[in-house]
């Protein structure tokens, strides 16, 4: 009880800095999402794959979230696109307060499609709203499918939930079957794709996913389309 | 900060039951491992490997670390040795108090060795003292080399730690020098093994390692022999 009394604490400042955020990028016409996995399950190499194709269509930011370093900033700057390194030290999650400066220099930088990589951990990043529009999420088979039943809060807040590392179907036990059952178990409504970031194999699908929401974003915001000023 | 002093705040009480626990289980000549990592890196795995030997030797108990549901439990019910569930809920990682009441089960089952599954997540349960004696930790190759330099503390809690899959190192891009050079750089003193929980290898020196943590701790408490009482 002791937790979760101090969970609420923190919880209730997060929502009220996430809703500002939320409107800090609706106000700008900016796409968010938070991309979720456990450690290693392919976050920035989704990136690594996505940003070529997204930046060619839209001014694109990054923000990448570690407890400590910047590996994987260091993997993403050569894309040409800015990336924003939130370490966050004591903390296993990113939260709305420590994104809020990133946003204004999200903003500056004239972006108008952010992906935001969040710490690798499938338990405490999916309590935290940043004020996105979507959080995908990753599972990849070699962590099992079981997961979705062990770890229901993170499947439930994805929009899209792709099984990643589908080039290692054949020497696991992963059940694909099982896995989309379990996930739509916990979330009836979800998105689920597979994908391959070492083969390439459904990440056209995924960009597919995030261009549509980024275009329900727009005309939810009766707002000029914005990728329509991109270079 | 406002995090970090939580923390801190949440920290010190566990520190002090850790403290009792530790005392009960010296009291009682009960060995207690926390294997600790990332969701789906192999732990309940490494158990059904070593389940069978280690009961052979020791009377032996599991206590089974999960947010929510008992699959893993399940899965080692038919080892013949005494399971304890604990749902963690809000919670993202065990801890000293939850773990207390288990620590009576395990001393009234008889046990003398204790085998602790935690929570899946590379950043939380390595903040929180059980009162354990070791802790073991699994990165599987298919997280990535770069774990040890993102994710520093679990790392510098483990006693050993285990690079597993490695039936999967020619399907990966995992380095198994540069993740050795990793971890040695984050902490120095760790034992090292690589093991895979599907082929079996390398399990037979993880058993090594921690029967030579559960003489050390006999000889160190000048106890009768641990495993002299066992049927």
């Amino acid at each position: 009880m002791h937790q979760i009394d101090v969970k609420a604490g923190l919880l209730e400042p997060n929502d009220a800095i996430a809703r500002e955020n939320r409107e800090f990028l609706a106000a700008r016409g900016i796409y968010a999402v938070d991309i979720m996995s456990a450690p290693g399950s392919g976050k920035t190499s989704l990136l690594e794959w996505m940003l070529p194709v997204l930046a060619e269509r839209y001014r694109v930011a990054v923000v990448e979230g570690d407890i400590v370093g910047n590996a994987d900033k260091e993997r993403l700057d050569g894309f040409g696109v800015p990336v924003f390194q939130i370490n966050t030290g004591a903390a296993c999650h990113l939260d709305a307060r420590m994104v809020h400066p990133a946003l204004h220099q999200v903003a500056e930088a004239g972006a108008e499609v952010l992906l935001i990589e969040n710490v690798g951990n499938l338990v405490c990043p999916a309590e935290f709203d940043l004020g996105e529009d979507d959080v995908v999420m990753l599972l990849s088979v070699t962590e099992g499918h079981d997961k979705p039943k062990k770890y229901p809060l993170m499947f439930r807040r994805a929009g899209l939930v792709t099984v990643n590392k589908v080039d290692l179907l054949d020497r696991t036990n992963f059940d694909l079957a099982a896995a989309t059952a379990a996930v739509r178990d916990v979330h009836p409504g979800v998105a689920l794709l597979t994908t391959s970031c070492r083969t390439g194999e459904g990440i056209d699908d995924v960009i597919a996913w995030i261009e549509w929401r980024i275009a329900a974003k727009r005309a939810a915001l009766q707002h000029a389309p914005i990728g329509a000023g991109s270079a």
